[in-house]
Protein backbone atom coordinates (compact mmCIF):
# COMPACT_ATOMS: atom_id res chain seq x y z
CA UNK A 1 0.00 0.00 0.00
CA UNK A 2 1.14 4.00 -0.17
CA UNK A 3 3.30 4.79 1.96
CA UNK A 4 1.93 7.91 4.06
CA UNK A 5 4.95 10.93 4.30
CA UNK A 6 4.14 10.46 8.05
CA UNK A 7 5.01 6.42 7.75
CA UNK A 8 7.85 6.13 10.13
CA UNK A 9 11.36 5.15 8.57
CA UNK A 10 11.90 1.71 9.57
CA UNK A 11 14.94 -1.14 10.01
CA UNK A 12 14.26 -4.35 8.43
CA UNK A 13 16.46 -5.94 11.56
CA UNK A 14 16.43 -9.31 11.33
CA UNK A 15 17.65 -11.90 13.25
CA UNK A 16 17.80 -15.93 13.26
CA UNK A 17 14.38 -17.33 15.10
CA UNK A 18 15.99 -20.68 16.40
CA UNK A 19 18.90 -22.26 18.21
CA UNK A 20 19.98 -25.62 17.93
CA UNK A 21 20.88 -26.92 21.13
CA UNK A 22 22.00 -30.95 22.31
CA UNK A 23 19.70 -32.90 24.29
CA UNK A 24 19.67 -36.52 26.36
CA UNK A 25 16.63 -37.74 26.29
CA UNK A 26 15.39 -40.39 29.00
CA UNK A 27 17.21 -43.18 27.33
CA UNK A 28 20.57 -41.21 27.01
CA UNK A 29 20.18 -40.44 23.52
CA UNK A 30 21.61 -37.58 22.42
CA UNK A 31 20.21 -35.71 19.93
CA UNK A 32 19.51 -31.75 18.54
CA UNK A 33 16.99 -30.07 18.82
CA UNK A 34 15.73 -26.21 18.12
CA UNK A 35 14.47 -23.81 20.74
CA UNK A 36 13.21 -20.43 19.74
CA UNK A 37 15.53 -17.57 20.23
CA UNK A 38 15.33 -14.91 23.12
CA UNK A 39 16.94 -11.61 23.23
CA UNK A 40 16.90 -8.65 24.96
CA UNK A 41 15.86 -5.40 23.16
CA UNK A 42 16.78 -2.14 24.71
CA UNK A 43 14.43 0.74 24.02
CA UNK A 44 15.77 4.26 23.19
CA UNK A 45 13.09 6.50 23.08
CA UNK A 46 14.74 10.51 21.88
CA UNK A 47 18.36 9.04 23.14
CA UNK A 48 16.82 8.54 26.15
CA UNK A 49 16.60 4.36 27.88
CA UNK A 50 12.64 3.46 28.44
CA UNK A 51 12.64 -0.42 28.80
CA UNK A 52 14.21 -3.79 27.66
CA UNK A 53 11.75 -6.23 26.26
CA UNK A 54 12.89 -9.94 25.99
CA UNK A 55 12.09 -11.08 22.50
CA UNK A 56 11.86 -13.90 19.29
CA UNK A 57 13.08 -11.10 17.56
CA UNK A 58 10.79 -11.80 14.60
CA UNK A 59 9.33 -8.26 13.98
CA UNK A 60 10.98 -5.89 16.07
CA UNK A 61 10.29 -2.33 14.53
CA UNK A 62 6.32 -3.43 14.53
CA UNK A 63 6.84 -4.80 18.15
CA UNK A 64 8.14 -1.74 19.47
CA UNK A 65 5.48 0.71 17.41
CA UNK A 66 3.16 -1.64 19.29
CA UNK A 67 4.40 -1.27 22.74
CA UNK A 68 4.71 2.55 22.30
CA UNK A 69 1.45 2.18 21.29
CA UNK A 70 -0.16 -0.30 23.94
CA UNK A 71 1.38 1.26 26.63
CA UNK A 72 -0.17 4.68 25.86
CA UNK A 73 3.26 6.35 25.37
CA UNK A 74 2.34 7.36 21.97
CA UNK A 75 -1.12 8.40 20.55
CA UNK A 76 -0.46 8.38 16.71
CA UNK A 77 2.06 6.37 14.50
CA UNK A 78 2.54 10.41 13.12
CA UNK A 79 4.12 11.25 16.14
CA UNK A 80 6.89 8.65 15.38
CA UNK A 81 9.79 9.57 13.19
CA UNK A 82 12.04 6.51 13.33
CA UNK A 83 12.16 3.35 14.54
CA UNK A 84 15.82 1.36 13.99
CA UNK A 85 16.91 -2.06 15.00
CA UNK A 86 20.62 -2.44 16.04
CA UNK A 87 20.73 -6.64 16.90
CA UNK A 88 24.79 -5.85 17.10
CA UNK A 89 23.92 -3.78 20.41
CA UNK A 90 20.30 -5.47 21.09
CA UNK A 91 18.97 -2.21 21.36
CA UNK A 92 16.35 0.10 19.34
CA UNK A 93 16.07 3.97 18.58
CA UNK A 94 12.86 5.61 18.74
CA UNK A 95 12.66 8.85 17.30
CA UNK A 96 9.96 10.86 17.97
CA UNK A 97 8.85 14.54 16.20
CA UNK A 98 7.64 16.13 19.03
CA UNK A 99 9.17 14.01 22.07
CA UNK A 100 6.93 11.95 24.41
CA UNK A 101 5.50 14.49 26.95
CA UNK A 102 5.58 13.08 30.82
CA UNK A 103 7.50 9.90 29.87
CA UNK A 104 9.17 9.69 33.17
CA UNK A 105 5.62 10.42 35.52
CA UNK A 106 3.87 7.90 33.14
CA UNK A 107 6.04 5.19 32.58
CA UNK A 108 6.77 5.47 36.60
CA UNK A 109 3.45 3.87 37.83
CA UNK A 110 3.80 -0.33 37.14
CA UNK A 111 1.39 -2.33 36.97
CA UNK A 112 2.58 -6.13 36.85
CA UNK A 113 -0.02 -8.04 34.91
CA UNK A 114 -0.62 -11.65 34.47
CA UNK A 115 0.57 -13.22 31.34
CA UNK A 116 2.11 -16.33 32.31
CA UNK A 117 4.29 -13.96 34.04
CA UNK A 118 4.68 -10.60 35.44
CA UNK A 119 3.98 -8.19 32.29
CA UNK A 120 4.53 -4.53 32.92
CA UNK A 121 1.70 -1.80 32.06
CA UNK A 122 2.30 1.83 32.65
CA UNK A 123 -0.38 3.59 33.21
CA UNK A 124 -4.19 2.81 34.81
CA UNK A 125 -5.09 1.07 32.03
CA UNK A 126 -8.14 0.04 34.29
CA UNK A 127 -8.74 3.67 34.09
CA UNK A 128 -9.30 3.74 30.17
CA UNK A 129 -11.45 0.69 29.51
CA UNK A 130 -15.17 2.63 30.09
CA UNK A 131 -13.94 4.90 27.24
CA UNK A 132 -14.02 2.06 25.03
CA UNK A 133 -16.88 1.14 23.00
CA UNK A 134 -16.45 -1.96 20.74
CA UNK A 135 -19.11 -1.76 17.84
CA UNK A 136 -22.03 -3.86 18.73
CA UNK A 137 -23.11 -4.62 15.74
CA UNK A 138 -20.22 -6.57 14.49
CA UNK A 139 -20.93 -10.41 13.76
CA UNK A 140 -19.14 -13.54 13.84
CA UNK A 141 -20.35 -16.63 12.10
CA UNK A 142 -19.53 -19.89 13.25
CA UNK A 143 -18.36 -21.24 10.05
CA UNK A 144 -15.37 -18.45 10.11
CA UNK A 145 -14.57 -19.50 13.72
CA UNK A 146 -13.72 -22.63 12.16
CA UNK A 147 -12.01 -21.48 9.54
CA UNK A 148 -10.07 -19.41 11.97
CA UNK A 149 -8.83 -22.27 13.66
CA UNK A 150 -7.88 -24.47 10.73
CA UNK A 151 -5.91 -21.69 9.21
CA UNK A 152 -3.75 -21.34 12.74
CA UNK A 153 -3.58 -25.03 12.68
CA UNK A 154 -1.79 -25.18 9.39
CA UNK A 155 0.15 -22.09 9.43
CA UNK A 156 4.01 -22.46 9.32
CA UNK A 157 5.07 -21.58 12.78
CA UNK A 158 8.25 -21.36 14.76
CA UNK A 159 5.84 -23.23 17.51
CA UNK A 160 5.77 -26.49 14.84
CA UNK A 161 9.91 -26.27 14.91
CA UNK A 162 10.72 -25.51 18.32
CA UNK A 163 7.88 -24.82 20.77
CA UNK A 164 7.73 -22.46 23.44
CA UNK A 165 6.87 -19.57 21.60
CA UNK A 166 3.28 -18.03 21.50
CA UNK A 167 1.22 -16.77 18.25
CA UNK A 168 -1.50 -14.14 17.88
CA UNK A 169 -2.85 -13.28 14.43
CA UNK A 170 -5.45 -10.57 12.77
CA UNK A 171 -7.97 -11.79 10.78
CA UNK A 172 -10.87 -10.15 8.76
CA UNK A 173 -15.14 -10.92 9.77
CA UNK A 174 -14.40 -13.57 6.63
CA UNK A 175 -11.52 -15.45 8.52
CA UNK A 176 -9.30 -14.24 5.98
CA UNK A 177 -5.66 -14.26 7.46
CA UNK A 178 -3.63 -10.74 7.60
CA UNK A 179 -1.50 -10.73 10.29
CA UNK A 180 0.24 -13.58 12.26
CA UNK A 181 3.06 -12.73 15.01
CA UNK A 182 4.81 -15.25 17.37
CA UNK A 183 7.29 -14.20 20.22
CA UNK A 184 8.63 -16.26 23.56
CA UNK A 185 6.08 -13.49 24.83
CA UNK A 186 2.49 -13.40 23.60
CA UNK A 187 2.60 -9.93 25.05
CA UNK A 188 5.12 -9.29 22.51
CA UNK A 189 2.87 -11.05 19.69
CA UNK A 190 -0.33 -8.56 20.31
CA UNK A 191 1.95 -5.64 20.45
CA UNK A 192 3.69 -6.26 17.17
CA UNK A 193 0.06 -6.80 15.46
CA UNK A 194 -1.02 -3.82 17.11
CA UNK A 195 1.91 -1.92 15.58
CA UNK A 196 1.49 -3.54 11.62
CA UNK A 197 -2.39 -2.19 12.32
CA UNK A 198 -0.75 1.18 12.86
CA UNK A 199 1.90 1.03 10.12
CA UNK A 200 -1.58 -0.38 7.56
CA UNK A 201 -3.74 2.41 9.07
CA UNK A 202 -5.63 -1.30 9.74
CA UNK A 203 -8.81 -0.62 12.29
CA UNK A 204 -10.04 -3.04 14.70
CA UNK A 205 -13.67 -2.80 14.46
CA UNK A 206 -14.24 -5.38 11.71
CA UNK A 207 -11.55 -7.59 12.89
CA UNK A 208 -11.31 -10.82 14.87
CA UNK A 209 -7.85 -11.50 17.20
CA UNK A 210 -6.81 -15.00 17.89
CA UNK A 211 -4.17 -15.70 20.03
CA UNK A 212 -2.61 -18.89 21.40
CA UNK A 213 -2.24 -17.48 25.00
CA UNK A 214 -4.80 -17.10 27.86
CA UNK A 215 -7.92 -14.38 28.01
CA UNK A 216 -6.46 -12.61 30.97
CA UNK A 217 -7.13 -8.95 31.35
CA UNK A 218 -4.40 -7.52 29.99
CA UNK A 219 -4.77 -9.45 26.78
CA UNK A 220 -8.36 -7.99 26.77
CA UNK A 221 -7.27 -4.77 27.05
CA UNK A 222 -5.09 -4.64 24.77
CA UNK A 223 -7.38 -6.29 22.26
CA UNK A 224 -10.60 -3.60 23.66
CA UNK A 225 -7.83 -0.66 23.18
CA UNK A 226 -7.13 -1.48 19.65
CA UNK A 227 -11.07 -1.75 18.72
CA UNK A 228 -11.17 -5.47 18.22
CA UNK A 229 -14.81 -6.95 18.95
CA UNK A 230 -13.57 -10.51 18.64
CA UNK A 231 -11.12 -12.32 20.66
CA UNK A 232 -10.05 -16.02 20.28
CA UNK A 233 -7.85 -18.32 22.05
CA UNK A 234 -7.02 -22.17 22.11
CA UNK A 235 -6.54 -21.40 25.78
CA UNK A 236 -8.75 -20.24 29.02
CA UNK A 237 -9.70 -17.01 30.59
CA UNK A 238 -9.36 -15.81 33.91
CA UNK A 239 -12.04 -13.94 36.01
CA UNK A 240 -10.74 -10.46 35.20
CA UNK A 241 -9.85 -11.16 31.64
CA UNK A 242 -13.69 -12.35 31.23
CA UNK A 243 -14.78 -9.22 33.46
CA UNK A 244 -13.28 -6.68 31.35
CA UNK A 245 -14.79 -8.47 28.46
CA UNK A 246 -18.25 -7.99 29.62
CA UNK A 247 -17.43 -4.21 30.70
CA UNK A 248 -16.29 -3.28 26.99
CA UNK A 249 -18.80 -5.70 25.44
CA UNK A 250 -16.07 -7.77 23.79
CA UNK A 251 -16.86 -11.50 22.48
CA UNK A 252 -14.73 -13.73 24.35
CA UNK A 253 -14.48 -17.29 22.61
CA UNK A 254 -12.10 -19.57 24.48
CA UNK A 255 -10.84 -23.58 23.71
CA UNK A 256 -11.35 -22.66 20.39
CA UNK A 257 -10.03 -26.34 19.18
CA UNK A 258 -10.98 -28.23 16.02
CA UNK A 259 -15.07 -27.90 16.13
CA UNK A 260 -15.30 -26.50 19.51
CA UNK A 261 -15.09 -23.66 21.30
CA UNK A 262 -16.88 -21.95 24.81
CA UNK A 263 -18.47 -18.35 23.89
CA UNK A 264 -18.06 -16.80 27.44
CA UNK A 265 -18.95 -13.04 27.15
CA UNK A 266 -20.75 -10.81 24.14
CA UNK A 267 -22.89 -14.04 23.16
CA UNK A 268 -25.07 -11.69 20.86
CA UNK A 269 -22.59 -11.07 18.21
CA UNK A 270 -21.81 -14.92 17.39
CA UNK A 271 -24.32 -16.68 13.86
CA UNK A 272 -24.83 -19.53 15.04
CA UNK A 273 -25.58 -21.91 11.82
CA UNK A 274 -27.84 -24.59 11.83
CA UNK A 275 -26.30 -27.10 9.48
CA UNK A 276 -22.77 -27.05 12.00
CA UNK A 277 -25.25 -26.98 15.17
CA UNK A 278 -25.85 -30.41 14.07
CA UNK A 279 -23.06 -31.46 12.91
CA UNK A 280 -20.52 -29.98 15.86
CA UNK A 281 -19.40 -31.57 18.97
CA UNK B 1 8.87 -25.17 62.52
CA UNK B 2 9.83 -23.32 65.24
CA UNK B 3 8.90 -19.22 64.75
CA UNK B 4 11.81 -17.15 65.04
CA UNK B 5 11.60 -13.79 66.85
CA UNK B 6 12.58 -12.10 63.18
CA UNK B 7 9.91 -13.76 61.40
CA UNK B 8 7.29 -11.51 59.88
CA UNK B 9 3.71 -11.12 61.17
CA UNK B 10 1.56 -11.93 58.28
CA UNK B 11 -1.78 -11.80 57.54
CA UNK B 12 -3.85 -14.93 56.54
CA UNK B 13 -5.32 -13.49 53.67
CA UNK B 14 -7.76 -15.08 51.38
CA UNK B 15 -9.65 -14.99 48.87
CA UNK B 16 -11.89 -17.16 46.17
CA UNK B 17 -9.59 -18.81 43.66
CA UNK B 18 -12.46 -19.71 40.71
CA UNK B 19 -15.23 -17.80 39.90
CA UNK B 20 -18.23 -19.56 37.63
CA UNK B 21 -19.38 -18.25 34.44
CA UNK B 22 -21.84 -19.61 32.04
CA UNK B 23 -20.55 -20.25 28.77
CA UNK B 24 -22.55 -21.56 25.44
CA UNK B 25 -20.10 -24.20 23.47
CA UNK B 26 -20.72 -25.08 19.56
CA UNK B 27 -23.88 -26.64 19.71
CA UNK B 28 -25.28 -24.27 21.38
CA UNK B 29 -25.68 -25.38 25.01
CA UNK B 30 -25.37 -23.45 27.67
CA UNK B 31 -23.51 -24.48 30.65
CA UNK B 32 -21.33 -23.26 34.00
CA UNK B 33 -17.33 -23.76 33.63
CA UNK B 34 -15.45 -22.38 36.53
CA UNK B 35 -12.58 -20.15 35.52
CA UNK B 36 -9.55 -18.88 37.70
CA UNK B 37 -10.03 -15.58 39.82
CA UNK B 38 -7.57 -13.04 38.95
CA UNK B 39 -7.12 -9.77 41.02
CA UNK B 40 -4.84 -6.70 41.34
CA UNK B 41 -3.01 -6.55 44.06
CA UNK B 42 -1.68 -3.09 44.89
CA UNK B 43 1.98 -3.44 47.51
CA UNK B 44 2.74 -0.53 49.38
CA UNK B 45 6.12 -0.84 51.21
CA UNK B 46 6.30 1.31 54.12
CA UNK B 47 3.13 2.70 52.83
CA UNK B 48 4.76 3.71 49.60
CA UNK B 49 2.80 2.50 46.42
CA UNK B 50 5.80 -0.07 44.82
CA UNK B 51 3.70 -1.92 42.20
CA UNK B 52 0.49 -3.64 41.23
CA UNK B 53 0.51 -7.32 40.80
CA UNK B 54 -2.46 -9.42 39.21
CA UNK B 55 -3.06 -12.30 41.41
CA UNK B 56 -4.81 -15.41 41.09
CA UNK B 57 -4.88 -14.49 45.31
CA UNK B 58 -3.73 -17.79 46.55
CA UNK B 59 -1.15 -17.11 48.37
CA UNK B 60 -0.34 -13.58 48.70
CA UNK B 61 2.07 -12.82 51.51
CA UNK B 62 4.29 -15.45 50.19
CA UNK B 63 3.56 -13.74 47.24
CA UNK B 64 4.42 -10.54 47.91
CA UNK B 65 7.82 -11.69 50.15
CA UNK B 66 8.98 -13.74 47.21
CA UNK B 67 8.45 -10.34 45.46
CA UNK B 68 10.57 -8.47 47.31
CA UNK B 69 13.16 -11.10 47.22
CA UNK B 70 13.64 -12.20 43.85
CA UNK B 71 13.21 -8.43 43.13
CA UNK B 72 16.07 -7.91 45.17
CA UNK B 73 14.84 -5.28 46.92
CA UNK B 74 14.68 -7.05 50.48
CA UNK B 75 17.89 -8.95 51.22
CA UNK B 76 17.08 -10.84 54.33
CA UNK B 77 13.76 -11.95 55.69
CA UNK B 78 14.90 -10.43 59.24
CA UNK B 79 14.20 -6.82 57.64
CA UNK B 80 10.46 -7.18 57.35
CA UNK B 81 8.44 -6.71 60.25
CA UNK B 82 5.05 -7.29 58.71
CA UNK B 83 3.28 -8.26 55.57
CA UNK B 84 -1.38 -7.26 55.67
CA UNK B 85 -3.15 -8.06 52.84
CA UNK B 86 -6.32 -6.59 52.70
CA UNK B 87 -8.61 -7.95 50.03
CA UNK B 88 -11.07 -5.39 51.04
CA UNK B 89 -9.15 -2.80 49.24
CA UNK B 90 -6.78 -5.22 46.69
CA UNK B 91 -4.03 -4.11 48.72
CA UNK B 92 -0.58 -5.22 51.18
CA UNK B 93 0.95 -3.39 53.47
CA UNK B 94 4.38 -4.18 53.96
CA UNK B 95 6.58 -2.68 57.38
CA UNK B 96 10.15 -2.81 57.28
CA UNK B 97 12.16 -2.55 60.48
CA UNK B 98 14.63 -0.29 58.78
CA UNK B 99 13.35 0.77 55.18
CA UNK B 100 14.38 0.41 51.81
CA UNK B 101 17.47 2.09 50.49
CA UNK B 102 17.16 3.76 47.38
CA UNK B 103 13.91 2.14 46.28
CA UNK B 104 13.21 4.74 43.70
CA UNK B 105 16.35 4.51 42.52
CA UNK B 106 16.22 0.45 41.78
CA UNK B 107 12.60 0.12 40.53
CA UNK B 108 13.54 2.68 37.85
CA UNK B 109 15.09 0.37 35.71
CA UNK B 110 12.95 -1.77 34.12
CA UNK B 111 13.46 -5.03 32.33
CA UNK B 112 10.75 -6.67 30.42
CA UNK B 113 10.64 -10.23 30.29
CA UNK B 114 9.17 -12.93 28.84
CA UNK B 115 7.22 -15.14 31.02
CA UNK B 116 4.49 -15.70 27.98
CA UNK B 117 3.47 -11.90 28.85
CA UNK B 118 6.29 -9.03 29.48
CA UNK B 119 7.51 -9.75 33.10
CA UNK B 120 9.18 -6.65 34.89
CA UNK B 121 12.06 -7.38 36.75
CA UNK B 122 13.84 -4.26 38.27
CA UNK B 123 17.61 -3.68 38.33
CA UNK B 124 19.98 -5.74 36.14
CA UNK B 125 19.66 -9.44 36.97
CA UNK B 126 21.99 -10.12 34.41
CA UNK B 127 24.52 -9.04 36.69
CA UNK B 128 24.35 -10.65 39.10
CA UNK B 129 23.98 -14.45 37.98
CA UNK B 130 27.90 -14.77 37.54
CA UNK B 131 28.04 -14.48 41.21
CA UNK B 132 25.91 -17.23 41.26
CA UNK B 133 27.29 -20.72 42.06
CA UNK B 134 25.24 -23.88 42.14
CA UNK B 135 26.06 -26.93 43.63
CA UNK B 136 28.17 -28.93 41.50
CA UNK B 137 27.85 -32.29 43.65
CA UNK B 138 24.26 -31.71 43.70
CA UNK B 139 23.04 -34.89 41.89
CA UNK B 140 19.04 -36.24 41.29
CA UNK B 141 18.40 -40.12 40.11
CA UNK B 142 16.19 -40.67 37.32
CA UNK B 143 13.85 -42.35 39.04
CA UNK B 144 13.13 -39.29 41.01
CA UNK B 145 12.48 -37.01 37.85
CA UNK B 146 9.69 -39.51 37.57
CA UNK B 147 8.10 -39.37 40.59
CA UNK B 148 8.16 -35.44 40.94
CA UNK B 149 6.39 -35.97 37.59
CA UNK B 150 3.38 -38.22 38.37
CA UNK B 151 3.51 -36.40 41.86
CA UNK B 152 2.39 -33.07 39.86
CA UNK B 153 0.34 -35.13 37.94
CA UNK B 154 -1.67 -36.02 40.82
CA UNK B 155 -1.74 -33.22 42.82
CA UNK B 156 -4.76 -31.41 43.62
CA UNK B 157 -5.07 -28.13 41.97
CA UNK B 158 -6.64 -25.18 40.56
CA UNK B 159 -5.68 -26.30 36.84
CA UNK B 160 -7.56 -29.34 36.95
CA UNK B 161 -10.88 -27.22 38.27
CA UNK B 162 -10.41 -24.30 36.01
CA UNK B 163 -7.25 -24.60 33.90
CA UNK B 164 -5.32 -21.30 32.54
CA UNK B 165 -2.94 -21.25 35.65
CA UNK B 166 0.55 -22.33 36.00
CA UNK B 167 1.51 -23.88 38.73
CA UNK B 168 5.36 -24.13 40.52
CA UNK B 169 6.81 -27.21 42.83
CA UNK B 170 9.79 -27.40 45.49
CA UNK B 171 10.66 -30.94 46.12
CA UNK B 172 13.93 -32.87 48.18
CA UNK B 173 16.47 -34.10 45.93
CA UNK B 174 14.21 -37.64 47.10
CA UNK B 175 11.59 -36.33 45.18
CA UNK B 176 9.38 -35.11 48.29
CA UNK B 177 6.81 -32.18 47.82
CA UNK B 178 7.63 -29.26 49.90
CA UNK B 179 5.64 -26.58 48.25
CA UNK B 180 3.11 -25.95 45.30
CA UNK B 181 1.67 -22.84 44.41
CA UNK B 182 -0.44 -21.87 41.32
CA UNK B 183 -1.13 -18.53 40.12
CA UNK B 184 -2.71 -16.72 36.88
CA UNK B 185 1.00 -15.85 36.55
CA UNK B 186 3.75 -18.11 36.77
CA UNK B 187 6.37 -16.07 37.72
CA UNK B 188 3.85 -15.50 40.27
CA UNK B 189 4.24 -18.48 41.57
CA UNK B 190 7.86 -19.20 41.37
CA UNK B 191 7.80 -15.56 43.75
CA UNK B 192 5.27 -17.49 46.30
CA UNK B 193 7.88 -19.86 46.68
CA UNK B 194 10.58 -17.88 47.37
CA UNK B 195 8.50 -16.60 49.98
CA UNK B 196 7.77 -19.86 51.75
CA UNK B 197 11.23 -20.80 51.34
CA UNK B 198 12.36 -17.50 53.49
CA UNK B 199 9.68 -17.89 55.82
CA UNK B 200 10.71 -21.70 56.70
CA UNK B 201 14.55 -20.82 56.39
CA UNK B 202 14.73 -23.69 53.24
CA UNK B 203 17.98 -23.46 51.49
CA UNK B 204 17.61 -24.38 47.67
CA UNK B 205 21.10 -26.47 47.39
CA UNK B 206 19.70 -29.90 47.85
CA UNK B 207 16.50 -29.28 46.32
CA UNK B 208 14.43 -29.60 42.99
CA UNK B 209 12.02 -26.80 41.58
CA UNK B 210 8.90 -27.66 39.01
CA UNK B 211 7.40 -25.46 36.97
CA UNK B 212 4.60 -26.48 34.34
CA UNK B 213 6.06 -23.05 32.69
CA UNK B 214 8.38 -22.48 29.88
CA UNK B 215 11.78 -21.91 30.90
CA UNK B 216 12.45 -18.66 29.53
CA UNK B 217 15.37 -16.59 30.95
CA UNK B 218 13.49 -14.97 33.54
CA UNK B 219 12.53 -18.44 35.00
CA UNK B 220 16.37 -20.03 35.23
CA UNK B 221 17.43 -16.92 36.67
CA UNK B 222 14.63 -16.66 39.79
CA UNK B 223 15.61 -20.68 39.92
CA UNK B 224 19.19 -19.79 40.17
CA UNK B 225 18.50 -16.74 42.26
CA UNK B 226 16.86 -19.53 44.66
CA UNK B 227 20.06 -21.47 44.59
CA UNK B 228 18.39 -24.41 43.45
CA UNK B 229 20.46 -26.51 40.85
CA UNK B 230 17.27 -28.38 39.26
CA UNK B 231 14.82 -26.93 37.30
CA UNK B 232 12.11 -29.04 35.62
CA UNK B 233 9.79 -28.26 32.98
CA UNK B 234 6.28 -30.03 31.22
CA UNK B 235 7.26 -27.18 28.92
CA UNK B 236 10.47 -25.75 26.74
CA UNK B 237 12.69 -23.87 26.93
CA UNK B 238 14.04 -20.57 25.47
CA UNK B 239 18.11 -19.85 23.69
CA UNK B 240 18.40 -17.35 26.91
CA UNK B 241 17.12 -19.66 29.53
CA UNK B 242 19.55 -21.98 27.89
CA UNK B 243 21.96 -20.01 28.04
CA UNK B 244 21.64 -18.26 31.66
CA UNK B 245 21.31 -22.19 32.86
CA UNK B 246 24.59 -23.32 31.42
CA UNK B 247 26.07 -19.92 32.82
CA UNK B 248 25.61 -20.52 36.12
CA UNK B 249 25.75 -24.43 36.11
CA UNK B 250 21.82 -25.63 36.59
CA UNK B 251 20.68 -28.40 35.40
CA UNK B 252 17.60 -28.24 33.03
CA UNK B 253 15.00 -31.08 32.08
CA UNK B 254 12.55 -29.79 29.71
CA UNK B 255 9.00 -31.66 28.48
CA UNK B 256 9.09 -34.07 32.03
CA UNK B 257 6.29 -35.93 30.81
CA UNK B 258 5.64 -39.04 31.81
CA UNK B 259 8.55 -41.15 31.74
CA UNK B 260 9.78 -38.57 28.80
CA UNK B 261 12.18 -35.80 29.54
CA UNK B 262 14.82 -33.70 27.92
CA UNK B 263 17.99 -32.96 29.55
CA UNK B 264 19.05 -29.74 28.38
CA UNK B 265 22.05 -28.60 30.70
CA UNK B 266 23.69 -29.65 33.74
CA UNK B 267 24.12 -33.49 32.06
CA UNK B 268 26.67 -34.23 34.78
CA UNK B 269 24.13 -34.01 37.74
CA UNK B 270 21.47 -36.41 36.44
CA UNK B 271 22.25 -40.04 37.40
CA UNK B 272 20.74 -42.30 35.05
CA UNK B 273 19.86 -45.61 36.16
CA UNK B 274 20.33 -48.43 33.90
CA UNK B 275 16.84 -50.56 34.54
CA UNK B 276 15.21 -47.53 33.33
CA UNK B 277 17.00 -46.68 30.72
CA UNK B 278 15.91 -49.75 29.15
CA UNK B 279 12.24 -49.73 29.99
CA UNK B 280 11.75 -45.88 29.02
CA UNK B 281 10.68 -44.07 25.82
Amino acid sequence: MPISPLRPQLSEASAPLTHDVEVIDERGRRSVIAIPAERPLTVYVDKRELVTLMTLGGAPEALILGYLRNQRLVKSIAEIESVQVDWSVDSVAVVTRNGIADVEERTSKKVVTTGCGQGSVFGGLMDEIDQIALPPEARLRQSVVYKIVDIIRTQHSIYKQAGSVHGCALFTSQGELLYFFEDVGRHNAVDAIAGRMWLDDVAGGDKVFYTTGRLTSEMVMKGAQMGIPFLLSRSGTTQMGHMVAERVGMSLLSRCSGKHFLLLTGHERLEFEPQLLAAAG
